[in-house]
């Protein structure tokens, strides 16, 4: 494997958007069975219907364990999926994987953050965490792609999303807590952003969604349509505890300008309503010391936010929620050119986050 | 994952020789410690000097253990090695890994045998070995390649050497063998090693060296060097356990014709003086059941064939002993256009095997 000692940014490397065009989208299988009821196969059936999903409009590979192997080649038997052995702690390659990066020669390298599980022993969801944390370089390695490793810096990838002409956006309730960087302050975090990703603007809403166990990722929350729009999850119900977070996010978004001075357009899509997680649907994780409890009426962080844009098409979550319709019909009239999938996303929801957390695009080009 | 019910024969693809060119190599990183002394530490360090060898040639290609993954890249640290998270029961893809054929349009595919960690419960050297089964059809899904699986037939990829052009040497000792294919009789066994390796003729030696656990695999006894020339091990010692052997194989050489009716040059390649386990060798040895045992002055399957050829090279075991010079200036003569390298193979065969029974080539080619 070829790691870099250098930086994206100094290198002519930088994030693309989501919607810039992909080689491939990458998973991972689900299969722990502290986090996933009964032995993870619910779980597993909302992944491959994803995966399917994706195939559709381009390849994806799945990492899956040495055990669960077979099953998932079954599972997932298409010809424009490859299932691959990779070993993780838990399904989360939006977090886990590598932030790919390019330059405008067409080259394709990864960034391979630290992670620490969105917290480490304060406050992570589980531990160990080593296997994700590996999981970057493997993959950067599998593909050929040169990695940038970024020392003891933390980040998960949900928690930053980018417009492809220089602007990012996150959250302090993430970005800033003391459980990712606490040796870094505000500017060395954005020094740090700006080098990896080659992003020259960054937009920090306060918060992400109320009982969110990520801290607060932007990805289930808010991201760019194109450059100079924005989606935002919404809620008109002054009960809801994110009433407070929408509106304080807002105000950022209308005060803000991009890295190219444009001003933002916000699209508000609506939270569907809150939902919690089910006595039987608790019953059988296991319970194992060191991961995230699973408990009857813990709220469930649902957001429609939390979509993954392909090559010619949208897939986004439903919640079998009134705002399921509404939810598609603005995002077709965001990305008019794209083909909107929506796919029961409560299952996946019930671990913890949705389609975009589950999925890692890999920009087209050549590693290089 | 593209698994096809036709025969390479029937689709036009062929096993190509192994001097044509590869794209990569594939090896195995050795863990087991019931097969490797001292944790496999000493076999390691032997594989990654093979690996760091070949890449001097061409890629080669690592798979390794999650538990091993960051040891690997370490030990393996080149620009021209991936390393690639695969499990597996040892550490000889030469007989797991899938056999590639091509086309003469240059796509690349692969045939996935059914492995029995040679000769299953019938004298086989390890229970299980489904990973290793698993192995060569996760690799064609890496690479994209299309698989063919042979329903039932068992065979490892050691057991045969082919010109390229029509011909394939083999031994009766192991394609006879009742442990690994008692349904089939020599025809029928014949035909299947027509279809999937696109060969005409099968050249057949009763036996092959003395002592092999694979029973007699041909890649450690003869192999061509180009159409129409083959090496055979051979020693003039008369209480050798091989003289005879060689004797019966090179009359059968020498009568025989090739699929295109050129009689068969044969160099002999000697063998090193007999090796014996030392107890100092098997002391840290984990006795486990089910796994072959190692016992101190088992004799040692040596063999200056056991070589594999990469592009613009060959790479050769040494044994310490008086015939590796002589070992290397035969290879030389007859590969003048290669470079020879001789690296020690003593820890390779302490397992069991040597160089060629730990790579496998992958040939050049788009997988299709």
């Amino acid at each position: 494997m070829m790691t870099l000692n250098t930086t994206p940014h100094d290198d002519g490397f930088y994030m693309p958007a989501e919607w810039a065009p992909h080689r491939q989208t990458w998973m991972l299988w689900p299969e722990r069975p502290d986090n996933w009821r009964l032995g993870a196969k619910p779980a597993q059936a909302a992944f491959a219907r994803v995966a399917l999903a994706i195939a559709r409009f381009e390849p994806v590979s799945v990492g899956v364990s040495a055990a669960q192997y077979a099953n998932a080649c079954a599972r997932l038997a298409h010809p424009a999926i490859r299932v691959v052995e990779l070993s993780s702690d838990d399904a989360w390659i939006r977090d886990t994987g590598p932030t790919f990066v390019i330059n405008r020669r067409g080259n394709v390298r990864g960034v391979d953050w630290t992670f620490n599980a969105w917290g480490g022993l304060q406050g992570g969801l589980y531990w160990p965490w080593q296997r994700d944390d590996q999981l970057a370089g493997k993959i950067l390695q599998l593909e050929g792609c040169p990695r940038y490793r970024t020392g003891h810096f933390v980040l998960e990838g949900g928690a930053i999303h980018v417009d492809g002409e220089g602007t990012l956006l996150t959250t302090e309730e993430c970005l800033l807590n003391p459980n990712r960087n606490p040796q870094y302050n505000r500017g060395q975090i954005s020094r740090q952003l700006a080098s990896q990703l080659g992003v020259e603007r960054i937009i920090w809403l306060p918060r992400g969604l109320a009982d969110d166990e990520t801290d607060g990722h932007i990805d289930n929350f808010c991201c760019f349509v194109r450059p100079g729009e924005v989606l935002l999850a919404w809620t008109d119900d002054p009960a809801s505890p994110n009433y407070r977070r929408c509106r304080e996010a807002l105000a950022v978004l209308e005060r803000s300008r991009d890295a190219r001075n444009r001003p933002l357009q916000v699209h508000r899509l609506p939270l569907p309503v809150p939902l919690l997680a089910s006595e039987d649907e608790c019953a059988s994780i296991d319970p194992v010391p060191g991961s995230q409890p699973r408990r009857p009426g813990q709220p469930l962080a649902a957001s429609y936010v939390n979509f993954l844009i392909v090559n010619g098409g949208i897939i986004a979550p439903a919640f079998a929620d009134p705002a399921d319709l509404q939810a598609a019909q603005i995002l077709q009239r965001c990305f008019p050119g794209r083909e909107v999938v929506m796919l029961p996303g409560r299952e996946i929801l019930l671990g913890g986050g949705n389609i975009h957390c589950i999925t890692q695009q890999q920009p087209a080009g050549q590693p290089g």
